[in-house]
C-alpha cells in the first residue's frame, strides 16, 4: 500500500479499506482469519495503534469479528452477497472510433424517459435536494446580494471571483493538491472544464483514451468536438487498466489525452489505488500525453476524499477538473479547473467560449465553503449516500437473480450491475420505464455493445418503502425476462 | 422607407431618423429646405399628423427650424461637425483567412491595459454600473432565493427557467420577433450563443462571412473554432454591404454562415435599413447560407428598439442571439437564442458544452423583466447613453484635428473615429495608456490593416470634468503625433 503524507484520510481507514476490498472480492473468505495485528504492523509499516484501529473499523462495519485469544475472523455477510463484476479483458481495447450516435442515444433516452410518469428515479446521479444545504446557501446568496450587489451590475472579474478561487485552492489540499488561487479557473460545471481541457490539447480527428465504461457526458463531448475515443478496459474494482493503456499507446498514434475519473468513477464507482494513480501520472508524463482528471465525485468517499491524480503531478501534465454539482449544489452549476501547462490556452478558450462566470453565486459559495458548516454538510452527505447505497445494494442482492453481479463501492452514489446473460439492458430499461422506474442502461456508457447487459442504478433517492417496492418490481422485470 | 406593422417604434420617430441621417451625413446641408409636410405625406405614405410629428421631433433635436410661411430649414450644427467616416470600397472583400493571431492580440491588449493605472476607460463597452438597476435586481434575487430556494439544490431544468424563457419570448416581440417560450434557449451570454450557432452550422476549415470591422470577440470565437473569416465591407452609416456580400458569395464556395450585428453594430454603431435587413434575410435564404444575428445592442436605440433580422425570417434560416449583458446586468452574464432550423443540434451542443444555465438568477431576471420597471429602466438607460454619447462626440469634434472623421450614432455606446492619415491607432493606444486612458485601437476589429488609423471610443462613462480632461488629453496625443 503506497502511502503519502499529504493524504488527509487517516491511515487506519485506508488500511481498513484495503482489507474491506479483500473481503468483498472474496480474497479473504468468510471464516478465514485476518492477518494478526502484529503482521499488519510489519506488512504495512504502520503503528500498532493504527493496525488496531483498522481492525476495529472493520469490526464496526460488520465485516470481521474478534474471537478471544484467536484474533480477528471474517464474518459471513449479513445479507446474501453477489459476486463482484468480473475484471475486464485488458487486451480488449477498441479501435478508436469517432462517436456519431451518442447524442442521438442520449436524446432518445431523455425523450423516452419523458414519455412515462415517474415513480422511482434511479437514473439521476444526484443526492436528494434535501441532502444539500439549501437554507445555508439561500442565506449565503442573500448575504452576498446584500453586501456586494455591485457584482450584479459591474463587469465580471476574469477567471472567477477571488474569494471563491481562494476557497477552492484551500479545499483542494484535501485531495493532496497544492495550487494557488491564481491557478484556479472557475467554469460552468465540470462539463465546461472538460470541454476546455480537450479543446486545449486536441484537434478534431485526434484520439482521446477514455475508461470503458465511461460517463456518457464525456462521450457526448468527444462526439461534439469531432474527437475519436479509444476505450481502455477498466476494472470495476481498481479503475483504468494501466497495462491496457500502455498497450493502447504503443498501438495507436495520435492519442492526445487520457480522460480519467480516478475516484468513484461514473458508472463503476471504483477508486484507483494510489500506486496505480502514481503509475498513470508517470506513464502520461513519459509518453507526452495530457492526463485530464475529472474529480467530480472525489469528496463523496465513505472515509473522506481520496487523493487526486493531480497530487502526483510535478510537471504540470495533469489538467484537473472538478465540480460542486454533486457535493454542494446541483442547481448552481459551479465547476473549476487547474490548467497548469495549458492554462494560458485554456484561459483564452474560456474567454472565447463563454466569458468568465458571473461572480455573485461564486461569492455565496465561497462564503459557505469557507466555514466548518461545509465540512459538516459533507460528512452528513457521505453518511446519507452510504446508507442509501448499502440499502440499494442489499435490495439488488436480495431480489435480483442469483447470477447478477455487483461490486459494492465505498463512496459516491452509483451501482454498476451486471445482469445474467440473456437479459438485455435496453429491454429492462424500456419495461422499467413503463412501470415508472428509470435506470440507465449499459449501452449509454460505451460506443461498443460490451455493456448491453449492464445497468447503472443511482442511489440518490432515500430508501423508502416505495423505493423498496420499486427495486422489487425492477428485479421482477429482470427475472421475468430470463 | 420600408414599413412593418410590428415595429414598436412609432412611425414618426423612424421618419425623423431618416431625415436626421440625411442631415448628419450632409445629404441635406445647413440652410437647405426640408421637404414640405405635404411632400413627406406623399413620399412616405404617412398621415399628415405623422409627418408633422416627425418635423417637430427634428426641431426639438435642434436639427431644423420652422420659418413662418416657408416651412422647415436645416440648421447649422450648434457645434463644429466632423465629416462622417467614408463608405467602404465594396469590391474590397478580403480572401477568407484563418485567424491565428487574434487571441494573442487580445491578450496583449489586456496585458498592456493592466500595466498602467487607469484614469479614464474608453475601452469597456458597458454603461456605468449605476446605470443598471442594481437595487431592484438585488431584491429580485433575494426574493427568488426566498420563494424558490430549491432551485439551488435541485437538478437544473433543460433549456432554461420556464418563466425566464416566457419573458424573453414576450420581450422579443418588441423587435418584431414571434417566438414561443419553448423555442428560447438560455445561454451564458451572447458569446456562448454565437459559439453554439457557429458550431451548429459550420465545421473547422469552413468560411464565415463577417462585417468589417467587427467585434474582436467574434474573431476570437472564429479563431478558437478553426473557422476562416471573410470580411465583408460594412458601411459606418448603413451596415453590411449586401452588394459586397452577394459578390463574395459568388466568388467563394464554402461560406457556411454570415454573422451580422444589424442594430448598433460593434464597433460602428450603425443600424441597417429595414430594406437592407429584408434583402439580407432573402439573400441568405436563397443561397442556403445560415444567417446568425447578434442583437446585443438592439434595445439601446435612442428611439426604441429597431427590428431584428429575425422578424423577416419565415423559413427558420436566421439564428437569433441576444444578451442582457449591456441592457440589464453586466454581472449576470445572461444570454439567449432562437435556433429554429438548427435548434435540435444547438440544444445538444449546449448540453455537451456547459449543460443548462443555473435557474435562480434566471428566476430573478424574469421577475424584474416581467414588470414595467424594466421598461422605465431601459428608457433611462437610453437617455443616459444618448447624453454621454453626444457629449463624447462633441468633445471629439471640438478637440481632435479637423480631418478626423466620425459618424454620430443614434443608439448604443460606441463611437468609431477615423484619425487623420499618418497617425497609427496603435501609437495612440500606447501613448494614451501611459496617460491612464484606455481606448480600443482599430486593428482589434479586423484581421487586415484596414483600420490601423481608427479608434473605438466607448461612451460608457458619465461625462464628468475628469472625462472631459481625458478627452482633451487624448486629442492632444493624436495631434502631437501628426
Amino acid at each position: 500500500m503506497h502511502h503519502r503524507a499529504m493524504n488527509t484520510q487517516p491511515l487506519y481507514l485506508r488500511l481498513a479499506d484495503h482489507y474491506r476490498r479483500a473481503i468483498q472480492t472474496g480474497v479473504l473468505a468468510p471464516a478465514q482469519r485476518m492477518p494478526s495485528v502484529r503482521n499488519l504492523v510489519r506488512a504495512h509499516h504502520v503503528s500498532l495503534s493504527t493496525a488496531l484501529q483498522a481492525c476495529r473499523q472493520l469490526e464496526d462495519d460488520g465485516l470481521i469479528e474478534a474471537r478471544p485469544r484467536s484474533g480477528y475472523f471474517v464474518l459471513r455477510p449479513r445479507r446474501p452477497a453477489l459476486a463482484p463484476v468480473p475484471e475486464p479483458d485488458i487486451k480488449g481495447a477498441l479501435d478508436p472510433a469517432q462517436y456519431v450516435g451518442i447524442h442521438d442515444r442520449v436524446s432518445d433516452f431523455i425523450a423516452s424517459c419523458q414519455q412515462h410518469p415517474l415513480s422511482a428515479d434511479f437514473a439521476l446521479a444526484a443526492a436528494p435536494p434535501q441532502a444539500y444545504p439549501m437554507r445555508a446557501l439561500q442565506l449565503a446568496l442573500t448575504r452576498a446580494a446584500r453586501h456586494t450587489p455591485e457584482l450584479l451590475t459591474a463587469p465580471v472579474p476574469p477567471y472567477g471571483h477571488p474569494e471563491f478561487r481562494a476557497v477552492l485552492a484551500r479545499r483542494a489540499m484535501e485531495c493532496g493538491i497544492s495550487a494557488t488561487p491564481d491557478e484556479v479557473l472557475v467554469t460552468h460545471g465540470c462539463i465546461e472544464a472538460l470541454n476546455l481541457a480537450l479543446r486545449a490539447v486536441a484537434r478534431p480527428g485526434d484520439t482521446i483514451a477514455v475508461e470503458s465504461p465511461t460517463y456518457f457526458g464525456l462521450l457526448q463531448i468527444l462526439e461534439s468536438l469531432g474527437l475519436r475515443a479509444l476505450e481502455i478496459p477498466t476494472s470495476p474494482q481498481r479503475g483504468i487498466s494501466i497495462e491496457a493503456l500502455e498497450l493502447a499507446l504503443q498501438t495507436h498514434a495520435n492519442v492526445r489525452a487520457v480522460v480519467v475519473v480516478p475516484n468513484f468513477q461514473n458508472p463503476l464507482s471504483c477508486v484507483m489505488d494510489d500506486s496505480d494513480k502514481a503509475r498513470l501520472v508517470t506513464l502520461c508524463e513519459r509518453t507526452g500525453i495530457a492526463l485530464i482528471e475529472d474529480d467530480t465525485y472525489g469528496a463523496l468517499g465513505d472515509h473522506g476524499t481520496p487523493l487526486a491524480l493531480k497530487s502526483w503531478d510535478d510537471s504540470g501534465n495533469v489538467i484537473y477538473c472538478a465540480s460542486l454539482h454533486k457535493t454542494l449544489a446541483p442547481g448552481m452549476r459551479l465547476g473549476w479547473m487547474l490548467g497548469r501547462r495549458w492554462s494560458r490556452r485554456i484561459g483564452m478558450l474560456k474567454f472565447a467560449q463563454s466569458r468568465p462566470n458571473p461572480p455573485l453565486p461564486q461569492a455565496a459559495a465561497a462564503d459557505y465553503m469557507g466555514t466548518k458548516a461545509y465540512d459538516r454538510h459533507l460528512a452528513r452527505l457521505r453518511q446519507t449516500l452510504r446508507v442509501q447505497r448499502e440499502a440499494m445494494a442489499a435490495a439488488v442482492a436480495r431480489h435480483f437473480p442469483d447470477d447478477t453481479r455487483l461490486s459494492v463501492p465505498t463512496g459516491g452514489m452509483l451501482l454498476w450491475v451486471e445482469l445474467p446473460a440473456g437479459m438485455p439492458a435496453m429491454r429492462v430499461f424500456e419495461q422499467a420505464l413503463r412501470a415508472g422506474i428509470r435506470i440507465t442502461p449499459g449501452p449509454m456508457f460505451s460506443n461498443s455493445n460490451r455493456y448491453d447487459h449492464f445497468l447503472r442504478i443511482s442511489c440518490g433517492v432515500p430508501y423508502t418503502a416505495d423505493i423498496a417496492a420499486a427495486m422489487q418490481r425492477l428485479a421482477d422485470i429482470v427475472a421475468a425476462g430470463l
